[in-house]
């Protein structure tokens, strides 16, 4: 019993008689770094005095909270279906326009407000195919393998909540990296499944080691049945692509070892290291010849909360499934028609996404440039972040060759270690929140997202405008070097 | 092993392998009627000859689908909330201006692109805490108390998510209304509680009765742990507004028997009945006095996909926790921020339910103009599907006090009965399938809702469009003469 059971004994639902899965959950990316964070916005909107005058986030991957703008053509497409009687205002260009029609076409009613199929809008689907080909050189893929989803945690909940059965010695495991994005270990506790833990090279900027993933897996089946095998590329929060022949080795061992794959690819178009490319798993495996990709299951996730739109407050992304048994696919279809559908809105914007504004078309250019513009922005930000980073002692950065994250090992003190612990602080979080009081700086500390024993990193968004992230990676720097005399 | 297990004998995933938990879900409302449905559909697209030229679908409560027209208003906030420029166009009223202003300023970097909190945007939880008071004459209600959610069925399941635990007779019992709506019974299957029915009683248009609630629990305590009581008012699928009286009762015996309360009141505006009217659970649980309204736990849930808005694809809702452990609460918000957050559009689309234009804002006659005639509709078309189906012999139509669904019993002959049997059907999956076939009208049969044995039903909406609802109404009644003359 917990200290407040006895308050709470006549209640029906206790922390005592919950879920005890819930419990276990948990969430660093809005966990109690975050609700301090908004707890002292609050103290400073109240006059209450701080040595800072604003908290700077950096712990979320949510550009427009940081700043960046929507697409212009998104948004007037969106505003046209969101109100139809706009069709016949002249301020909307006319791609604009036929794409909203199209879209509201598709829908019940010809309204947002519609159910659609529970798998989602057929056209969309459709135009979802017709994406995937592109980018992966014309591999086909068919819409019935196609699934909309509610953003892409909800599809990747879901495709892992098919998956999970047994107990015991035969209960599935999950192959998760470390660090890893902590959907990924909150989902496995909720699910009651078996987290196998496979550790990514920092010494060789966050590779997977096929002798790492043969190690885990060796050790996970004395214990339980692992089936699945999860890779986030490009990585969050570790901010790495994998190159071609990593994919590969990494298909090569799925198909070998039996296992099901998930490809959280959300961060496709965010790649910014000179040499770096985005291989999507799916084309890989259609390069490697029908042995693979005639057999090896794969399910790979897209949204519309990264990339250049930044859209994450739609809910908007998609699941492809590949090799899918027939059977489980259509236990697939009934799962996600209990939740009726995922968001129109967000469906409508996936939609945009993928068929976004061709040449010839009256917004291609706007549409063009804005994308650049953000894209680029980005890349400036993820090698400043670097830079400034690897000039602090004490502080090891990799290169963000990707994604939206840098996270830097840092190296703490014997002295701050020991007081974090005599606190019951993972000594990370006691850093990260010692950091947040005295200079108004929000990050997640690495041990959200799991990292090698012994070994201490935070995670930080390269999302706030240049002139914030400069102020921020400054205030990082003199609050590290402030730190370390401090304990040493 | 199941006759495609061969086939798929070298998949990670099969049928055989995928969570049990999912095979059990049902959900007759988006099932294989419907899916027939879908097929038929497509066949008349391709040239195939049928009996009919068109399907009606009164399958499901998707009001725009079925050509109900969404409000102005709301419509037009959502509009200047996706593309802010408008804020500078002249079509606008002020107040469609200022309430999107509002939003915006609530949502990180103004965009509804940004993630909000987990429990939902700040501001919306206060409009819901406003509307909520006023709406139950004042009882207070805490903003923290309000968690958004996406649609209530999102909200509903969380709920069950939290309460669910133990093993064997230890294993948490959920009550659900017979005949009721499918979510609960599939979101049981999926979290693996046990089901305990208590019967609604149609010979008195579908009212909760005591004794027969009481006959449920201790049936169910000799083999699980019940803890929770769900109920539907206005009713899911089958039409009811319950009396105060009633609702009195219930919540007497959730706080004797030591029950936590859910009240699904979605359907709060849909009442039509003369002398029927909406208590809240909350309201009467105040009214009631201090030992219940400090003692009762009670999860209270709403939506933006019914009454007079119908606007489903927003996938809108909140829920309200009355009495609920901090410490408990303190894991809810945590299993939400998993997720993230609800689809910022249907969370703006809720604060605009809840907040509607006031007497003499420029939007507010045609704001009213707009709801009062969809609900007198409503009511029109509840009276004539209740009085036509009752002047079928062998259909019997409780009154449609509320919500948008007629639940009516219908006698099949013995023969009938017989051949459906033999065919591997339930017997009112057959008689909705053979009038789908023949007349292209797709309803639910009632064995997806639940009834009692040896008894049959099925659910129509009332949502189509007078003309079509007449002709279907006119097509049910030829058939079921026609069926009951063949099987007789």
């Amino acid at each position: 019993m917990t200290e407040n059971a006895a308050f709470s004994q006549n209640k029906v639902l206790t922390i005592d008689t919950m879920n005890p899965n819930v419990k276990k959950m948990e969430y660093a990316v809005r966990g109690p770094i975050v609700q301090r964070a908004m707890q002292i916005e609050k103290e400073l909107r109240e006059g209450v005095k701080k040595p800072f005058t604003e908290v700077i986030k950096a712990n979320i991957g949510d550009a427009h909270a940081m700043g960046q703008q929507p697409i212009t053509f998104f948004r007037q497409v969106l505003a046209l279906c969101s109100y139809p009687e706009l069709l016949n205002d002249n301020m909307f260009p006319e791609d604009a326009k036929s794409r909203a029609r199209r879209i509201l076409q598709a829908c019940g009613g010809s309204s947002l407000g519609a159910y659609s199929a529970s798998q989602g809008i057929d056209c969309v689907r459709q135009d979802v195919a017709r994406y995937i080909e592109r980018r992966d050189g014309g591999v086909p893929c068919d819409p019935d393998n196609v699934y909309l989803t509610t953003g892409a945690s909800n599809g990747i909940v879901t495709m892992l909540q098919l998956l999970v059965c047994g107990e015991g010695a035969s209960k599935t495991g999950v192959m998760i990296s470390i660090p890893q994005y902590p959907l990924y270990s909150a989902a496995l506790a909720e699910l009651g499944a078996v987290q196998v833990n496979y550790y990514l090279n920092e010494e060789k900027c966050w590779s997977m080691d096929l002798s790492e993933l043969e190690r885990s897996l060796a050790e996970a089946r004395k214990h339980c049945n692992p089936k699945v095998l999860c890779v986030i590329n490009p990585g969050n929060p570790t901010g790495q692509v994998q190159s071609r022949q990593c994919i590969e080795d990494v298909i090569r061992f799925a198909a070998k070892e039996h296992l099901f794959l998930m490809a959280d690819e959300v961060y496709q178009d965010n790649v910014y290291a000179e040499g770096c490319q985005f291989h999507s798993f799916k084309k890989v495996l259609f390069e490697l010849g029908p042995q693979y990709s005639n057999t090896v299951e794969l399910a790979s996730f897209h949204s519309t909360s990264k990339c250049y739109m930044g859209e994450c407050g739609f809910r908007g992304g998609y699941m492809e499934v590949i090799n899918m048994d027939p059977e489980v696919k259509a236990q697939l279809t009934k799962l996600v028609s209990v939740r009726l559908c995922a968001p129109v809105p967000g469906q409508a914007l996936m939609d945009l996404v993928v068929n976004s504004p061709q040449p010839g078309e009256p917004s291609y250019t706007t549409f063009m440039k804005e994308r650049t513009a953000t894209l680029s922005l980005l890349a400036e930000k993820a090698k400043l972040t670097e830079e400034i980073l690897n000039t602090v002692p004490g502080i090891t950065c990799n290169p963000v060759q990707g994604a939206m994250y840098s996270f830097p090992n840092i190296s703490l003190p014997q002295k701050a270690i020991k007081e974090a612990k005599a606190l019951g602080q993972v000594p990370d979080m006691f850093y990260c929140m010692k950091m947040l009081e005295e200079t108004g700086i929000c990050l997640v500390p690495g041990s959200g997202f799991g990292q090698k024993d012994g070994t201490y990193h935070f995670r930080m968004t390269i999302l706030p405008p240049t002139d914030k992230l400069k102020i921020l990676l400054a205030k990082v720097k003199e609050f590290h070097l402030k730190f370390t005399q401090q304990y040493s």
